[in-house]
């Protein structure tokens, strides 16, 4: 057993998916202590009220805030090569488009991948994966989609796969072959789509536990309504719950398409409207709003309180990725979300435990404080979670805990 | 002497004030090396054409980019207590004048700086000033103005000339009475400026070297024209150069009073017009903007393009603050004015080494690579400085020099 005692604040995250107001009403225990009994929460309360079990290890919170593990509930943590020439150029006035035409975009990435073996590709993300838990990450979902060949696609997926047994953050692989198409199928997205959603290959992910769910990018510039649900429906078969990466440029439907397929998240959100919002709540889809991205491409943000005010559970990731959200600190990106998009420190918490939990299907064990859960925990340097994302960049873990066993003291 | 070798790229920073396309056109030498001579820049070039000197000490900089030290010219680093109630309050919609009206804004840091000694104002400003350091700044400016008496103004300064003592940081003092008018009196900001620019007071200021520079926040909710002139001929007299908080949040002339009296630099500018551009452009003034701030409200940013097409020198500053910016990353801050008000990554480096010293009357001595010059530099562990703006949030800084001696090993 393990007691942490002297908490400030223990943040009373309840399971996911969490929505509307609750997202803002979460109970507080102050002067709080919690007991870890192997790999989960085994009690929790007021510290006057503690008795300690004999032979129980102690850890002292030293005042700082408690709470659930961080969930990245979206990101594409693996890639072989940066892309900041790509930045200045928009800095400099390009637009994307002719980015794009002169190499740049997600095939720049896809070049790398493809050139990469998976051992580097390994070796690029660990440390990637060891600044996130510093900063209080503990579960990672990540994405192929940078692969965009049956090869490639399983070389990212196999990496991913061989990067759990690395490091301590629990992983979740999730199949986006249908990222964009690829250059050698230029015109031909349907082709494309035959080779990467075939039998073999889909049975061949299904049966070596390479991803839990399937992603696709619906979007003028790369899959339409009718191929995103091929997609979907393909993957389906295989076991691999629909995510989708909706509504981020232009409204073309993509929200309804999810809430028709009952995706269990539907990701971007920057221009749905309230058809879109009412088929993801109709749906029970999670809301997983990505503030690093229009932050990092200076364009506008989701309506994150209008979603919240339709009473849909919205969960709050990095969508780490080196061309459009080179932001790696979910931290940092849950204080953009306040600043930018007037969410508060209570609802992008939620957003970044209980719901992430819920966008990944693991509500049941991940991102709650409550008996029973997985002791996925933080233990801050400061007394509150709103003192953690007002002190905007600023490393505030102090002790991360995965599954019960200390896996990480910052060094700020 | 110290070699610095294996520079991947070294960014040749010319002295300020830098202005126009100058700000996005530097030279950069690519394999690069560096002599240090004492606290002073003595050679650099490429590195097949160096020639190592005797018992010459050699720091290996392993492929990343070395510039100079970042200077921080304006922020508010010495306070005693967070705020983030109100950052809470505002998320949840109330206005910045309910908060003021509540007993917040301004006033709510000025109680906590009166009931402090000046030993615990050094005691919470310390580690602030060290993660400074380690995210490569050399040089800070900090500002007196939650004193709002003459007796806790001049504590403020106090600690800011005792910091100078307990760490490698080069510290900056400004005199910021006028900061707003305090409770006691209320309606009679002349008489509260009587009190603060007493002869006496500022002499003292000047004999014990506290404050070089005299600050004062001109804007409808604090000093108008006439009294911020009166506030800056007063500390004028005792040699105190001055500057201006301008154009924060209504236009009110603060720029032209700037140009008028030849402000050493003009703060804030995100309602800036022509008008005012010009008056900064013909008294040589340095526009210092403050992107962490408008980003830390949620609010429109300084017109960064406009300002830098007129040709005038932009400093880049956090405007570190418990109340609108508590970001105290200037690395953050700077790629917050990339994507934000899309200043390329030079024009930021620029912006914060060459035109942040002569914002502060340094750019004889600091923020260059010139021979010559002090030997603030840092060496990143990137091999540019675009990767460097470009990674979000994330600390490149693996070593930092002040005047010669390594200060700073990045534990990232």
């Amino acid at each position: 057993m393990l007691a942490i005692r002297n908490i400030a604040e223990l943040l009373v995250v309840p399971p996911g998916p969490v929505q509307g107001s609750s997202m803002r009403t979460l109970e507080r225990i102050c002067d709080a202590a919690l007991l870890v009994d192997g790999e989960r929460i085994a009690w929790f309360g007021s510290e006057s009220s503690l008795v300690t079990p004999p032979e129980c290890e102690c850890l002292d919170a030293g005042r700082g805030c408690v709470l659930p593990g961080l969930i990245d509930c979206h990101t594409h943590a693996v890639f072989a090569s940066t892309r900041e020439g790509e930045f200045v150029q928009r800095l400099e006035g390009k637009s994307y488009a002719e980015i794009a035409e002169a190499g740049g975009g997600i095939r720049n990435s896809v070049e790398a991948v493809r050139a990469s073996t998976c051992q580097q590709l390994v070796d690029h993300t660990l440390p990637r994966l060891e600044r996130m838990l510093r900063g209080g990450v503990t579960t990672v979902e990540i994405k192929s989609g940078y692969g965009l060949s049956v090869e490639a696609e399983l070389k990212m997926l196999q990496a991913v796969k061989e990067l759990k047994a690395l490091q301590p953050l629990e992983l979740v692989g999730t199949y986006l072959a249908a990222h964009t198409t690829p250059r050698e199928f230029a015109d031909r997205p349907d082709a494309y789509l035959d080779t990467v959603l075939d039998d073999t290959v889909l049975a061949r992910i299904r049966d070596e536990g390479l991803a839990e769910f399937c992603d696709v990018f619906c979007e003028r510039t790369a899959f339409d309504i009718e191929q995103s649900r091929r997609v979907m429906s393909a993957a389906a078969r295989f076991g691999m719950a629909p995510k989708l990466h909706a509504d981020q440029i232009r409204q073309m439907g993509a929200t309804r398409l999810a809430g028709e397929v009952g995706a269990i998240s539907a990701d971007h959100l920057e221009t749905v409207d309230e058809g879109g919002i009412a088929a993801l709540k109709a749906a029970g889809t999670v809301a997983v709003l990505l503030p690093g991205c229009s932050f990092f491409l200076g364009v506008g943000q989701a309506p994150a309180r209008r979603i919240i005010d339709a009473d849909l559970p919205v969960a709050v990731a990095t969508d780490y990725n080196p061309g459009s959200s080179m932001v790696e600190s979910l931290p940092l990106v849950m204080s953009i979300a306040c600043t930018q998009m007037k969410m508060t420190p209570a609802e992008v918490v939620v957003a970044a435990t209980a719901n992430a939990a819920a966008a990944l299907g693991r509500q049941d064990r991940l991102g709650a404080i409550e008996v029973g859960m997985q002791a996925d925990l933080l233990v801050l340097d400061v007394p509150s979670h709103e003192r953690w994302l007002y002190e905007v960049g600023r490393n505030c873990v102090r002790t991360v805990l995965k599954a019960g066993k200390v896996v990480g003291n910052a060094q700020i």
